[in-house]
């Protein structure tokens, strides 16, 4: 007999992860190397410790190792919100008189609001164990700079975030919740850096980008003694961090004796997917198992949907190396839109070169449809979501209705990677009936596409 | 060999509660009746029906039942979000370099940010079961009214919600989240009803208070055709509904063999501190075991500590039953504080008799030292907690620098009611020093004392 499934799995601190899965080993062909946007050659350790923590340096360039130990005082911070209950949609289901079974990790029990938690925590601790005296990043919808803020003050770093302008003025009190951990929080883009000021001076205006505010707050680590910067998205080592939510869900179904039909999440710079899907990949890669994995995007910055696959910049100021990606180009800054967290141009190489492969799918929506979906899931499930995890919301409801079309009863794990109590301004212009249909004008487009070719 | 005990410990849903503890069947003396203010006779059932649903009027006027059954569909919602966990605060004590052991059960992981989800979705079973059409209600800091507007969607119920001013004012996100979950909400004192209009007239520019909240919604609902006025504080149905915190809290402590020293809880009307030291102290009246016993109220508003214990009525409008209390006096309105869900005149009936009886203490906390509190827990335990909360946590460190002091490794247990997510107004006036110490007036309170004397 198989076992009842409960509302919520949640497993024992015994079963949290105690490696990290890095999914690069597991593939045959690896993510290409990012470059020195100087000499073209793939960057060195050395060159990239001017800008990283020398042990997330080594993490970055670890192609080989499949799993890595996850510091014992890293897990003890995991284990304050950790892990993270793998929910069954009971309501959801019924709601939509689906035969799917609907399950969602989710991630948003922390006051950072997000899974970015999982890998400030691991920045912070090897920024700690190096010496340094503090970091610098840069935050889209703030979840990222809270996460930050809260892992700095818990190692007593200090901790300088550039954050997003649209969502600097959206969101006044994500600014005022770093201010709680300590952080020092400036709107992005500034007139304290040189590549802000150049920015500014050519947009005058600008709502700012994720690109731009990478930028600023790199230039600011560069130049300040004991200063590093630290990323919470794109790069290798995040996903590796995040590959616990992943671990994660899969020994929770795993302890139930479910195998999901397909897994969706959704994609900014892709460190909640990347890491979501980690084992599941690295199963698919080994042909030990088959799984649909689909991104969703907003289809105002779809990098996968319609961008190219080249190298570009990592930033819009091209101060950061080159990554070859599915990109908008470096200079593509996207309209303002409710889901500040994947207004990035670009996708992180590992998911870019498995979607390339055709190892994985893609999918870009609207706004509006989001917001409706994300209501809809509020309503029956209690938890309101944030506007980023409310397309994966929106994508796992239209796979679940079309299980209704087809009287299939799939299996659908969805990523719920964080809360939306922080984006009421974004809910508030839904209500009132001001959320735009939002796409990339197609002339901008080509052009910043054309402009990135190397 | 001890278990080791986790950071979080969660229940399993199977041990979810299957009844409501009824404290009042465990006391000798029983509180007060509630009295028609007409007659000075003890409220019928008849009168309360008129103003509450069926169901609960019975779970009201129970003095003698000890459980009460959850019913399936209540339990159901309940798997959502419970069993919460009881957290011991491992990094808050290191922190403080006590040798006190300190637990605290988190309510907060449910989008309402608080405890109030759990009489809410009671409530608003009772109603859909009778067949209504909706509930009116009152909400301070707006935990309560997001909790019945959740409640509400999840039922179909219409919902209209007042909203005391000050919060409506200082917390706009949380009108948005209501309206997410599709309730109708207004500022009160409005001019929408004869007794806001008749406060209104009398006190201009007030920033109002659970007390006139309560009268406007009560007068909406006697006078609609299919509504009922619900309540989220003071009464016994809601203590009854809210005893799921502490029998979960025991049992999670059973299982590892701890027994507490002391409970603290913040209070305001009385729901989270009732609900939480339901079953202690329902073994402290048969005199099983011994804990002491600790209400926080804010310097503001401290009914137990300055209040008298007599009959007054429960609202500031005077159109509520009255009920014996300790109460500061019905037409008290308590000077601007950041901690909306304090802000109550008076004491649910139960708590001032076990109060009286001397079978806990109380204690009144400044609002400088709470958010001082509030800030250091926060940076190391990582949750943001809610003002209201952050008196129990302000009693609780200063009960563990005791502990320091003395050498003691007393168990200290508290209720974290929930999250700050949308009280981050009242964080930035902390941060920017307008946080002023706030104590009544000495005359006023005279004045009201004297003037609620029957």
């Amino acid at each position: 007999m198989k076992k009842e499934i409960p509302y919520k799995i949640y497993l024992e601190e015994s079963e949290l992860p105690k490696k990290w899965l890095n999914l690069r080993a597991f593939m045959d062909k690896k993510p290409a190397p990012l470059l020195n946007p100087g000499t073209l050659k793939p960057m060195t350790a050395e060159e990239l410790s001017a800008v990283f923590c020398d042990e997330l340096v080594a993490q970055e360039l670890d192609e080989t190792t499949p799993y890595i130990d996850i510091p014992d005082e890293i897990r003890d911070f995991y284990k304050m919100y950790r892990p993270a209950p793998l929910v069954r949609a009971y309501c959801l289901e019924k709601a939509l008189g689906t035969p799917a079974k609907i399950y969602y990790k989710f991630e948003g029990n922390n006051t950072s609001g997000s899974h970015k938690l999982n890998s400030a925590i691991a920045q912070a601790y090897y920024a700690k164990k190096q010496g340094l005296k503090g970091v610098t990043t840069e935050t889209g919808a703030g979840q990222w700079g809270t996460a930050l803020s809260m892992a700095c003050s818990y190692f007593n770093l200090d901790c300088k975030v550039f954050m997003v302008k649209v969502s600097y003025e959206q969101k006044p009190f994500r600014r005022e919740v770093m201010r709680t951990y300590g952080a020092n929080v400036t709107p992005s883009p500034s007139t304290t850096t040189n590549v802000g000021r150049k920015i500014l001076e050519e947009f005058p205006g600008t709502t700012g980008s994720l690109g731009c505010a990478i930028s600023e707050a790199v230039e600011v680590a560069v130049g300040s003694e004991g200063y590093r910067y630290v990323l919470g998205s794109v790069l290798n080592q995040v996903l590796l961090h995040q590959s616990v939510i992943g671990l994660e869900t899969k020994t929770a179904l795993d302890k139930y004796g479910i195998k999901p039909d397909m897994i969706i999440g959704c994609a900014g710079g892709g460190s909640n997917l990347g890491g979501l899907i980690a084992p599941f990949m690295a199963e698919k890669l080994q042909g030990k198992a088959d799984y649909r994995i689909i991104a969703v995007e907003p289809a105002s910055c779809p990098s996968f949907t319609r961008g190219k696959y080249a190298y570009d910049f990592c930033d819009t100021g091209k101060v950061c190396p080159l990554a070859k990606m599915y990109t908008l180009g470096s200079s593509f800054i996207p309209s303002a839109n409710h889901a500040g967290g994947l207004r990035y141009h670009g996708m992180t190489t590992t998911l870019s070169e498995l979607y390339h492969q055709g190892l994985m799918e893609a999918r870009a929506v609207e706004q509006t449809e989001v917001f409706k979906a994300a209501e809809q899931f509020a309503r029956v499930e209690g938890i309101l979501p944030a506007p980023e995890s409310s397309h994966a919301i929106r994508v796992a409801i239209d796979e679940a209705l079309k299980c209704k079309e087809t009287g299939e009863d799939k299996t659908i794990v969805f990523g719920l990677t964080g809360t939306g109590y922080f984006d009421m301004v974004a809910y508030q212009k839904f209500h009132d009936g001001e959320c735009p249909t939002i796409s990339p004008p197609k002339k901008t487009l080509q052009k910043v596409l054309q402009a990135c070719q190397l």
